[in-house]
């Protein structure tokens, strides 16, 4: 089988590549001069070149021919999956067309916040203009006269089509509305108020990924405008964010990240530097995130062991006891932001975002349309209009970028953590007292060796019903919910 | 001309590469989770195999071969000689080799910083071995049958040769022997003490970064193990450290990298990611730092200035006056570093590793007697001996990743510095008045206008000599040298 090892070594200096280019982008928010804007531009786009290039080698197409995956094991056997289906993936987008996308979206991503911070949707429509145009043309030549959002989606959950998403909204939209009905303005929630100085909010964010179990020898926490993690093997670096006002954003962010980290961290070694060697979709990904930040970091034993260390650092923070607590970080509330909405809307803002996306990828939907569009379906699922465009329209990077057929798999974590949480209970059946001392330990250690250490081994969808023995639904997220916030808001 | 067209676009990716691996290396030092060595090591070998690629492109023989260089303006036949050069340099190493010595010297600086760090030189014998092997058969593939000492000095300083430099330093040693043995131990210099925080320490390095011109808009200071500049165009970054004992360390360490860094922000900005978009050699690059550091830094009239700010800053520095500062950044003192040595001694530092180093890639001399002969030779240069490797064979990083003929390009760098300071002081009659009130700008502005905008446009020798209006010898340093420290010695 020497195809089999030339074929593996070139993949692992792709695989180091990918490594340094994402660190690249790291580097871009957090480190970066802002003077150097377009140079860095020139330096992503000739990065994306080289993977480019590789992805698309001849060589590739010759050694996938020689080698009979058959007679290899069931790691082999994914590996040759995965790299097959990158090869044919790159093949279909003209290098030319990858290139651009790639030198556009790296000025884009400035460009956005700009508009953002400036409340400016007008300037920064040419803009987005063309990132949809190109990421149309990307589309197209991915599903090679197929459905282009489902070859989109592709990109981020591998085997997940718009019909199945679709299905899975409708299932959980009227019982998430219902829910919101029940409990939206009940009851006021505690309110933090007091003083948080950056400083302390940033020892408590690494404590806080310390008690998740993130290895700072193989990563740093950073401060940038968006909380993000990035990386794979024995380099995932986290960023979260303060606010004088509100901690809850920082540490929430934090654990969030750390999720997403600590699937990382925890894939086999042995899969480092190839293409098993990183969370195997968006979806689970963001199942990872979404279990650490909410079914564990937002429930009623953790948020006590919270109570105590926020009291340590903050001294008075206008919130009476552990109980008080739970009800702030768990408060339903009306908000513009996606980022900051609580777990029973948050997948009301995805489904907003799902159908205007679709509509753009689909051209029935243009962008001098989109902040209408995006006004009009807000009020009618929100019931209050859009005050401003940061709240609105601009409030997410990701479609400066080109992230398209990505807000979905958010949900789909969601979805998938409340699967896995319902697992997790049962295989750790006294967690609650563990998490009471701020020892998440026992939950960790069962993601890891359910989910985590099998990086790209499975397909996302196996790699959720193995872990979780059922078959993804919607139906344990709901629950979940339900009982949670019925037991909040006494209903 | 397509071909030269083909060419500079296929070179700008190049270019823009060599950058992204450049601030790999600033990551790495600066940035890096401490258990990121191996997959790093992975990641640079990957970039280095990449680059290595490009350089070696048939493509770029055919194009070669396409363009009339004559029918060219200036700036388009230095490019074409600068890719002509670099494409045949890169021809004579095996690829493999290049990816070895990527590999290796990016694991052995940290195993060079830990046997400083635990003063064990036997342990890292065997890898500086390997790396010594590993450049003597680069330098072997370079000097086809040549030289190759010389082979290896023209990667740093192209057009140089050990003779040249040895003439250089027999015409210095005497000299400087001479004026060290007149002035060491002569008068006690005034010594610094006092308090002086880590805080404040960095404020000062950045007011003295704004002092010299550097702009943070393309660049950004961090604190290091090791002091260095990365980067050209709109991303050079600089780092420093800080002593508590010590701020000059700091601050002597911060104007010289502001040199460096000011020298690749000065280029001209139309050979931005171009063979002509950084520093043309590294005795050129060294002629920058030196005279920031040296002539202007330590003049009378500038530490006149640091005397204020750093009262300001610290308080009480024991320091009674402006002279007595003068007196102490100029004291000429016993001392193992060369990165600590005044002016008068730091070339006999250089001479010692310039022999030493020629020793070795010439297989006169091996790795197991290095640190003897570091030891005999140290002796019988400055009169007493090593007490510890770390103030040794051990104290530089440069062998450790392969540094062999770029020590004495820092000689040729002060002897360059000589040159055109003698041509400053003509050039701006009054400069000492403005360096008294801390501003630099009339020197920075003619090094800008002489020297740095060129970047790769002339030669080494070439840059100088116009910039300075004379053929670049020693005699303008020593002359320098004689005059400051005669006067500052009474002699």
């Amino acid at each position: 089988m020497s195809a089999f090892k030339d074929l593996m070594a070139f993949q692992h200096t792709t695989e180091a590549l990918a490594q340094v280019a994402g660190r690249l982008g790291w580097d871009q928010e957090t480190m970066m001069p802002r003077g150097a804007v377009d140079q860095r531009a020139e330096e992503t786009a000739a990065m994306q070149s080289v993977l480019h290039s590789r992805r698309t080698d001849p060589r590739l197409g010759e050694w996938l021919a020689q080698i009979d995956a058959s007679a290899l094991g069931p790691v082999g056997q994914a590996q040759i999956r995965h790299i097959r289906k990158s090869y044919a993936r790159a093949l279909k987008v003209p290098a030319d067309l990858a290139k651009t996308i790639a030198r556009v979206t790296s000025r884009s991503q400035g460009q956005w916040a700009a508009a953002r911070a400036a409340e400016d949707v007008k300037t920064f429509l040419p803009v987005l203009d063309e990132v949809v145009h190109l990421k149309r043309l990307e589309g197209q030549a991915l599903a090679d006269g197929g459905n282009v959002y489902d070859a989109m989606i592709d990109d981020y959950e591998p085997d997940m089509t718009a019909a199945e998403l679709q299905a899975m909204f409708d299932a959980m939209r009227p019982r998430l509305v219902a829910l919101r009905g029940a409990v939206l303005d009940k009851a006021p929630a505690p309110k933090l108020s007091g003083s948080f100085p950056e400083m302390a909010q940033m020892d408590m964010a690494r404590k806080l990924a310390q008690t998740f179990g993130y290895d700072f020898a193989k990563g740093r926490i950073d401060k940038a405008v968006h909380p993000f993690s990035s990386g794979s093997g024995h380099d995932v670096r986290i960023t979260t964010r303060t606010s004088a006002d509100d901690p809850f954003n920082c540490f929430y962010s934090t654990i969030h990240e750390v999720g997403h980290a600590c699937y990382e961290q925890g894939i086999d070694a042995a899969y480092a530097l190839t293409p098993l060697g990183e969370g195997v979709s968006m979806g689970v990904h963001e199942s990872q995130s979404r279990i650490y930040e909410n079914q564990i970091g937002r429930s009623r034993a953790f948020t006590a062991w919270m109570f105590g260390e926020m009291r340590a650092r903050f001294g008075d923070i206008s919130v009476a006891d552990a109980e008080s607590l739970y009800k702030a970080v768990n408060a339903v509330h009306r908000g513009y932001i996606r980022t900051e909405a609580d777990e029973v809307q948050y997948n009301l803002h995805i489904m907003l975002r799902f159908d205007l996306e679709r509509a753009l990828m689909a051209g029935d939907l243009e962008v001098a349309d989109l902040e209408a569009a995006w006004n009009d379906r807000f009020k009618a699922d929100f019931g209050y209009g859009v005050d401003k465009p940061s709240n609105g329209v601009l409030q997410d990077v990701h479609w400066s970028v080109g992230l398209f057929g990505y807000f979905p798999t958010y949900s789909l974590g969601n979805v998938y953590a409340g699967c896995l949480h319902t697992a997790l209970r049962k295989a750790v059946p006294g967690l609650d007292a563990d998490l009471a001392l701020g020892d998440t330990s026992a939950a960790t250690a069962w993601l890891r060796a359910t989910v985590q250490i099998h990086g790209g081994l499975k397909t996302p969808a196996q790699t959720i019903a193995d872990a979780s023995g059922m078959t993804p639904s919607p139906e344990p997220l709901l629950t979940y919910l339900e009982e949670k916030f019925g037991a909040i808001y006494a209903l």
